[in-house]
């Protein structure tokens, strides 16, 4: 609705009632109102993103995708695009040179002041995946000896240029990092107390090369709005904000998830990603997959003169497998998440191993007892005279063999990952169910073998 | 090492030097102290709670699961019970209500003051899963008449008991919500403005039955640090703070993660649940599952005459059913995150259909001359001389089809689901692969007939 209006103005040239339009506009909002109006209208985004009042065209402009960003700084002046970057946060820049390639990083970075311009190759030293590579370097920083009163001074001439002004940190002439104190004890206290008085020196730090992940689930368990980063000497060096650190758990989230259905990430958007990147990130799983499955037929092969003489017996291989499976991912996927969550630690290996163990052999008995009533009395009925109590029995106890097989393995798996310093994800559904299938055949024909005598 | 310190402090009998140690620790902490030490040490959880410094002993309680709060509450006399109570956030008491059997609900309310017990019996009659079940009553709310200074000393008074401070609502006399205040406006403008002029009132706000999941969405989208509730008058009832939008996202996603796992989700920690309820939680599924197999099993028994003319056919049954339900969960799980994260929307049906087609296309494609050239190479090998060159080709041309299949009810389903308003996770792999095992064995067996005339 809001970007008709947009449409209609822009249609009849209406560029002051625009402009006053725009003004009142959320800068998440504008953005994607500006990227429909490309889509359907035709508009060029440049010229829309030239309406945008100053203040607010450097927020709108890095909520863009990267291949929006790069578009718009190829249609930018050097003027315009001076302009945007000054307003912007480094670690927002750093962001976007990461994205771009090697001519528009060359524009960007001639366009950024000399001490812009230092502070962001600072940031952009820091190693992908560390809490340097997310953090922001514009926080607010008092010293202990100063009043609430000068600290609320401070606050007023610098919050322009903050990240947030919520939590503000106290160093010493050193720079290190000696507490913390919020806004709101500063609203609550008497404008002459020391901030030293009144700080928090219990603080929660990390260090630049520290985890992001674990960062930002840090800053989540203590309900914090930002968490100051420091450096080896302990020296504040910047801040990972809430908003930063929601969007670390995201990507972590979706990670996982594409881990599970053997794909590999992308990070545009579905509809945005051409078919044959899709293709790109799902066809090595499927080839990997593929070949793993020669073993199944390996064995299948191997007791292909057992299945000759008991054709009743293949009757039963996808129903074993898709159990196997099934038992596989929901102790592998349960494990995967409580190993996230930091629920379980690799000390709890043998506890998980009991449990997975327990849990396996009451779900395999009464899988086992419901199959063999199945198939004694409907599946005789549907499936024809082939099925007997030996055809019953062997089913069954294969059941319970490949239930206890696919909980253990899909509980230990994800384990070893992780003692292994690898992504327990990796060891997700798909693997599982590979190794968990071959092993399923194997007990399957061994069983049969022995009460069948095939 | 806390623990061990707080540990020993109490083997001393040191209670001074314990209080002290406490007053300094953040209460999440506290919480997970007095949790391991009762497990590992055997002391009593009541005993070290009563140890605690009063300011801090409520914010210590609302961090314990369920069973500890249960336990706690049964041991603390009346007093005790309706101090913790009286400091604690009425959110936070409807919650923990929510998870009490029924006599220490009333225990609860009966410690209540008649006025808290108003407020908290209003939070419980919103619907489980509504903004208004998650929303804080406790909020600071402005009139656009006071003046900064005003608003500043509103706030030094009223801030204790406030869930957050920073951002704070701009109300008429008949409590419609008119505009919104951050305390960074209020901490850079002169203290003689009128809060009417410096408030924003092109406000974001949520009604108290719009779903918690969209509201949590909501918030983290425009990095807000609250979202105002309104109620069907546009009456301002209370708010939902980042924190609790965070809480929201993460269930979600654990949900969602459980779905794909044929789990029915628990709330409490893995290792905390017992055996037989890990048990209760997965049986169902892998029951159902099993039946549905009942499917496939008649399929291979109506062809069981072709698989005994040629048992080799058997040897790529599982791989067939692997690769299809790999294909699908690749599609569904895309397309249910996507969906989850409001990437893509149900009008895009068409659009991601067809997308999918063509990456099902080359996918297919693709898998079938790598498997075509494998069987007539190495599997011949391995596998023996029952590989040939129309073995190969029935298998390949399956595997597009099966490809094709997987891929477009891969994707079809979760947004069939989306449409019937059901969580289109429950489309995850596990059906999604039941559907997939069924369709792949037919279409194998058809291509088999035609091709090798069996």
């Amino acid at each position: 609705m809001k970007t008709e209006l947009l449409f209609s103005l822009w249609e009849e040239n209406s560029f002051q009632k625009l402009r006053a339009f725009l003004a009142e506009e959320n800068p998440i909002d504008i953005a994607e109102m500006l990227e429909a109006l490309e889509e359907s209208e035709g508009k060029s985004l440049p010229a829309l993103y030239r309406l945008l009042p100053k203040s607010i065209a450097a927020e709108v402009f890095v909520e863009f995708d990267s291949d929006t960003a790069e578009r718009l700084i190829s249609a930018l002046s050097d003027k315009e695009l001076a302009e945007t970057l000054s307003e912007m946060f480094y670690n927002d820049t750093a962001d976007l040179i990461e994205e771009m390639p090697a001519n528009v990083v060359k524009r960007i970075l001639k366009n950024c002041s000399p001490d812009d311009r230092k502070e962001i190759n600072r940031l952009l030293k820091f190693p992908d995946g560390s809490a340097g590579s997310i953090m922001s370097t514009e926080f607010v920083s008092l010293h202990s000896e100063m009043t609430v009163k000068d600290a609320l001074e401070h606050i007023r001439k610098v919050a322009p240029d903050k990240e947030t002004v919520y939590t503000c940190y106290v160093i010493d002439e050193r720079r290190t990092l000696n507490g913390f104190i919020t806004a709101l004890t500063l609203l609550t206290n008497p404008v002459e107390k020391s901030i030293g008085e009144l700080m928090e020196s219990n603080v929660i730090s990390v260090t630049t090369n520290d985890n992001r992940e674990d960062v930002a689930k840090l800053l989540t368990k203590y309900g914090l709005l930002a968490l100051p980063v420091v450096d080896s000497e302990n020296r504040l060096v910047g801040i990972v904000a809430i908003d930063d650190a929601i969007d670390v758990l995201k990507e972590e989230v979706e990670e996982d998830f594409a881990v599970m259905a053997a794909i590999t990430p992308t990070e545009v958007s579905y509809l945005k990603t051409p078919v044959f990147t899709i293709f790109k990130s799902r066809i090595p799983w499927l080839l990997l997959l593929m070949f793993t499955a020669t073993f199944t037929g390996m064995i299948i092969s191997a007791f292909e003169n057992a299945l000759a003489s008991k054709v009743a017996l293949a009757v039963f291989i996808p129903m074993l497998m898709g159990t196997g499976g099934n038992c596989g991912s929901q102790s592998s996927i349960t494990v995967i998440r409580s190993l996230s969550l930091g629920e379980i630690k690799l000390s709890d290996t043998i506890k998980i191993l009991a449990k997975e163990f327990k849990v396996s052999i009451i779900c395999g008995a009464c899988l086992a007892v419901f199959e063999f009533v199945k198939i004694i009395t409907l599946d005789r009925f549907l499936l024809g005279n082939g099925m007997d109590v030996l055809i019953a029995l062997t089913v069954s106890l294969t059941l319970i063999a490949v239930v206890l097989f696919a909980k253990i393995v899909g509980a230990a798996l994800p384990l070893a990952a992780s003692k292994l310093h690898l992504d327990p994800a990796v060891m997700a559904s798909p693997f599982i169910t590979t190794l968990v299938d071959t092993a399923s055949l194997l007990i399957y024909f061994s069983v049969a073998s022995m009460i069948l005598g095939i």
